[in-house]
């Protein structure tokens, strides 16, 4: 494999350390809330109202588009794009490929949510296309995240894994995060960006360190675009910050704010209207504070 | 009319009788909780988050697609499908009656939701096509299912009815439930399967007997998509129960839920908030016990 | 400029006085509620949810289509129609002139919202098509309607004002509402009908006279479709009043729901249902006693 200018090793050392990367996570915080950054997205009908909200709780602003001109434009209006695969439609043929090559045209960081990976035709053929001008953030869960690394040949790494136990199955988690390790860090050395697994425990790593994080709540997985609106919000977060930090930012304001909102609810419903009340008013020190393990990848 | 493997006409006396029809009810709550069965759907985009979020507050799974093979794909994936004709985008035209013939190749009972019946060619295109691979469970309001019948020939039964007073009207009941029992027993008869109404007072079918049950509230009026996600729901019930069991089964979660969600709001916002918290939390012996009025058909 | 059958020069004094018109008003909110008028939609999927659960909070139906012929039809079948470019498809070409012209032919008011002028090409093409068989009601930001007053060369009045400073950008304002109250009025004046201008002060004209109102909370731009929702109150008015009316009866129910809800929320998400639950429940003496502040245009 020749990544061309895509580090395919590990840097000798970790770039930050953990006091740095706490406190760049508190200012991501305060920045999103100050300048207001834009994320646009392409992103999955069913939950594109709860990423825009989410988007807009922690302090952005959301603009979702279908067509491939417009992908291209708010390419270069944004401060980060969000593409989430979820629910695709004929036109996302031209869309996606051409919004991310506007991406990197542009140097516009982009993240990317392989949501239903392996459904589908046009779903494998779009994630090929974009290995090309790749995300600076991937989101998603551990079948997802293996299943990437597969497609897009990172081999070694991801074959290791095995498949998950039963293939794509609607957008729930089927394998546990820590078996997408090898993966994530694959991903993380092709991109030269940032990797998020989420779950149980989620894990977020560089290429070079492997970040561990937790809380949140079981009513996270009741209530439908928890995943996608991460991956919105870390949209919202690469506009002020580097992949690593956006990534995990936006990791740990979700967990923060899911255990809040669940200690003070009473069923999925009133967890989801809680959830973008506690995004809302996270302190900056309070997701910086988040319970972080720390390895070299 | 010749529809060779489907029962023409009625079992010459109920096939269960009333305990066990509740048993089956509570068993089904019970299941879809212990099991998470994916009900994968094709649906109207102004509701498929409610839908969504309805089938995993009561404890299934969802996934929402648009395109022909994934359709086909999903079909053999889910253990039920939810078809909902409310928002039609040009590849439905492909889209809909290839997931219809997967499901039928495949096993996976179907649910058909008419919703806007009346309203545009491809519509009425659709509902001819998926004829001959028919849904095992119809959910619609009074003047979807009269016009269902009609579409579909099944004549006599239906055109005794006598035409909506005005036709196509979005989304609202403008027919009265009973109104529209000849056409509802005609459809169950014809599919084989069972037909729910949904109005103040609901009817469910299996052409073989005809149950009424009520509860709900007026406030389901005043939400989007109370109807969608019931349909929805009665997927999430079709992957582990026969199809008048989840029929009757998502009707009675959803009077439950509603009654007990009025009981405690404040207008139509915290309706639906309740709402979904009190769909996840039923107890399967309280949806079983629901008032059912049973009478043959 | 020769357009045809729209005024092109003011009335020489106004038409209505303000007694007349909080009459009006009140009679719009009783009217809705008494006769549950449809005001269809072609909208954003974005927050084609939310402007449905609004529409049917104030007492109104809603259906939402994407097809050419559907929109014919339900231009055919409602009160008046909400037209959202928010969120384009491809066959958006053909739907949203097919459906303007099919509301010209039917006498059916529509409301234009002109959600991200200025991204992509469609857009444009779109908005200057619509120009021949205008809106009754033009609903946006302070930026959107400069925008649209040039997009239309409603010059000399529009062009006074500059372009926006930065642009389109997302859906935010970017503008104040009195730097768009020229191209507002020129706006009126063209197609005979009302323009809204949301704001932090909103602006209302029928192009004869300026009223000005506010209200409301900041946490409305914490939530995605405040405006979009507006735009479909609006149609829902515009089923039961004339356009000046029925844009300033939407405006102030927002307002006083908007201050209601903020009142007893705790962030963004608990204020969009208390938001809904303060629609369905304001009284039409409260709707008619916003302030008001008037001047001749």
């Amino acid at each position: 494999m020749a990544e061309s200018s895509h580090s395919a090793t590990p840097p000798a050392f970790p770039v930050v350390n953990e006091a740095v990367l706490r406190a760049s996570m508190a200012r991501a915080v305060a920045a999103v809330r100050a300048e207001n950054p834009l994320a646009p997205s392409i992103t999955n009908t069913v939950t594109q109202n709860f990423v825009a909200n989410a988007q807009l709780a922690v302090g952005g602003s959301a603009a979702m588009v279908y067509l491939p001109d417009e992908g291209e434009q708010v390419a270069v209006m944004g401060g980060a794009v969000y593409l989430n695969l979820g629910t695709l439609l004929p036109i996302y043929k031209q869309t996606i490929p051409r919004t991310a090559r506007a991406c990197a045209e542009a140097g516009t960081p982009w993240v990317l949510d392989p949501v239903g990976l392996g459904i589908g035709q046009l779903r494998t053929e779009l994630l090929q296309a974009v290995r090309a001008t790749p995300p600076a953030i991937v989101r998603g869960n551990a079948s997802e995240i293996i299943g990437l690394a597969k497609l897009w040949g990172l081999g070694a790494a991801a074959s290791e894994e095995g498949a998950p136990g039963e293939g794509p199955r609607g957008v729930d988690t089927t394998d546990e995060v820590d078996a997408a390790r090898v993966a994530a860090v694959a991903l993380a050395r092709f991109t030269g960006g940032a990797v998020a697994v989420s779950g149980p425990v989620d894990l977020v790593t560089d290429g070079a360190m492997v970040v561990r994080t937790e809380g949140g709540s079981p009513l996270m997985c009741a209530v439908t675009g928890s995943g996608c609106s991460l991956g919105g919000v870390a949209a919202v977060c690469a506009c002020v910050a580097d992949p690593l930090t956006a990534a995990l930012t936006a990791t740990a304001l979700y967990n923060l704010a899911g255990e809040r909102a669940a200690a003070h609810c009473e069923g999925p419903g009133s967890f989801q209207v809680a959830f973008l009340d506690e995004l809302h008013r996270a302190a900056p020190e309070d997701v910086a504070a988040a319970p972080l393990l720390f390895e070299t990848a």
